[in-house]
């Protein structure tokens, strides 16, 4: 055994687990190695048992398995039921979605050695995490969603993950202000217009690297609070969600937050990265993306009901809470009105639990009586300028920034 | 192997360990088995590897190990270099102490349909966790904290553990308002003056039930923001953390915040068992507990710093953020001033990060210079109500309240 022990690479991909390894003894790891341990009941299952599907990938074994869908090695979002009303989504919850494989987890065995190249800055130069942390703190609460969280509604079956609502968490991060590191570096130069990133992953060979690379550019503008965050909900940044140092743009969809952030550059134009050129565009329907088109950037104001719903099973008459979630992706969210009867009327809900910040996202609760029979729940939110999130989605050709309250309406048969 | 896994209990006590046990593979299980992972790196491990200590209990080995001081099977901290600037504290690093073991893991096999009686009201009824549920939720910031957390500082030794400061956490519950079940049950009788709670803790045979119950009285005050919650963190309560059902009495000692609360009282009298009547009273040095004297019920406003640390090695001169948390107990926390030369002077830090509300504890942060050679650092926090943080503890006999800014200052070296 002390010779295996002696193999272990350090760094958080492997921690989680290490963490939880010995409160079941030997039984409850062989239930998980034959996956049969997912009919337990768990700290955080579904109110019914997890639907079988496919393991978690050995990156994020560390995931509640209960609590999360595997489409591919790659993308994995949190089932509906799983989202609970204590607004921080638990890390072990959190979606994944990566663009790249994953680094090599040694690259979390010296955190704060890590370095950022900062550039179109007075004075560019490499910073180590270790620096930055000499450079500030910021806290922040922001809600992180993949553009495409939604496409699943899109009856055009756009490619891409079909996913629902659980491609989308409320984390709270911590690191140093872009705007202190920047300042600290002498100042932005002159005709910088975008706030270029380019992630750590390592890039397969025989492929240009334009390609695949990840690298976005967003504008200068989303640098005000933009972060360097080395830490997520109280602890180092896990490899899989882009640790030891990752961007985090506010308001803006998960592809723009860069994860193991290498370097950072304030430039005149976009970076003719694919990912940015053609991908994440909205195109109209049957067309391909182009520069032309509008980028993925900033979120708009969204909601949806987390329970009761329909994966749960049938709901008991009487009085029920209804509960769920909302933004205002890039501005506050002002208020959420629900619907029990598929839209034609509205109630006002309450938001529960303390206010986390502009771009976090609020719970909301609605009591209500419902009679025995099929009810259709649906969810509005406002955000601070007045936008209401509108009925119907967005036609676009990859499903992306979906919105829509009746997509997202659910229906429940109560006994 | 089938064999095994059909023979494991439900409930979360399993499951955290459950969720993560594919990390690493079998070499990962080899080294938490022979406890020689605490030497690798962690996903939250503080800066130098953790000392070592006695390994995680069963019950709570989903705990991290690098994040907790062991100090008995029942009584576990969480290292000062361990808590994040994330404000709230992930539940694998929150401390743990219990009167009693925890109650088999069955209890949360069937969360919903665990009971609580109800009494001291007009219409007293025992409900089920599923009948809660339905009728209400709010969801609230809390600080967790034992009333001997800073125990470890009174040069007088009390019994009981010497907890430095993290006998201490902030966490988010989800549940319902005790004032909702009240009223819904037709409200209070007259004549009720205190709130008195029952854990669910199973009872050593042959011995007079009152002499260990965890039976706690506080004032029906106390009741306008407690909450009878099923969720922490965004998960249902661990077992270990007192689920499925707990009381939180914000702002209160630990001990008032019952965990597998089985009957919540309205009473004329506070309750006459041992842990009331004698047990966690404010005793004058050398004398007993007794009714006479005050019950540790509301915290006092508090803070200490978490980084620069001694245990996390020397300091490198220039720049240096001096971080910390600060609370007001039962009233919010104002602001909080941090000296770096033992308490001759004072400069106020920042908070950062969103404020969680009255009974949740901020993170501060303060820039300073600092030169090589050895630096005694300071903090202190004053609250609403004008209450400043005292440099003197309170001296009583069982160490309870430890407020006293001087017991927490730190000495570092830089270099």
């Amino acid at each position: 055994m002390s010779e295996k022990t002696a193999s272990i690479p350090s760094g958080s991909v492997i921690n989680p687990a290490r963490r939880r390894l010995m409160a079941g003894g030997a039984t409850v790891i062989a239930a998980s190695m034959t996956g049969l341990a997912k009919a337990a009941g768990t700290g955080n299952a579904p109110a019914t048992p997890a639907a079988p599907g496919k393991p978690l990938p050995p990156y994020v074994a560390w995931k509640d398995p209960n609590a999360m869908i595997v489409h591919t090695g790659s993308t994995l979002e949190t089932r509906r039921s799983a989202f609970g009303t204590s607004i921080i989504t638990p890390s072990e919850q959190l979606y994944i979605r990566n663009n790249l494989p994953a680094p090599d987890a040694s690259i979390v065995a010296d955190r704060d050695g890590w370095e950022i190249s900062v550039e179109g800055v007075k004075h560019p130069r490499t910073l180590t995490v270790k620096e930055l942390k000499t450079l500030g703190l910021e806290t922040m609460a922001t809600v992180l969603q993949c553009s495409g969280n939604g496409r699943g509604y899109f009856p055009s079956k756009p490619s891409g993950t079909a996913w629902q609502v659980g491609a989308a968490g409320c984390v709270v991060w911590s690191g140093v202000p872009v705007r202190v590191v920047m300042e600290a570096l002498g100042g932005m130069v002159d005709g910088a217009v975008y706030m270029t990133s380019t992630g750590g992953e390592k890039l397969p060979d025989g492929i240009d690297p334009k390609s695949v690379m990840v690298e976005r550019s967003v504008p200068r503008s989303a640098m005000a609070d933009a972060l360097l965050a080395w830490e997520m909900n109280g602890v180092p940044i896990p490899l899989a969600h882009g640790g030891p140092l990752r961007l985090i743009v506010p308001g803006y969809s998960g592809v723009n937050n860069i994860k193991y952030i290498r370097r950072l550059a304030f430039t005149a134009e976009q970076t003719d990265a694919a990912i940015q050129r053609t991908g994440y565009r909205i195109s109209p329907p049957g067309q391909k993306g182009d520069p032309s088109q509008p980028s993925v950037w900033e979120m708009s104001v969204k909601s949806w009901i987390n329970s009761p719903a329909p994966e749960s099973g049938p709901v008991p008459g009487g009085l029920v809470q209804i509960k769920g979630v909302a933004f205002g992706g890039i501005h506050a969210v002002q208020g959420v009105e629900v619907s029990i009867d598929g839209g034609k009327t509205w109630q006002t809900a309450k938001f529960v639990g303390p206010d986390l910040g502009r771009y976090a996202w609020r719970q909301f609760v609605l009591p209500v009586k419902l009679s025995a029979g099929t009810h259709t729940l649906a969810c509005r939110a406002t955000d601070a300028k007045g936008n209401r999130q509108p009925e119907e989605r967005m036609e676009n050709a990859a499903g992306y920034n979906n919105t829509s309250w009746r997509d997202h309406a659910l229906t429940i048969h109560v006994v």
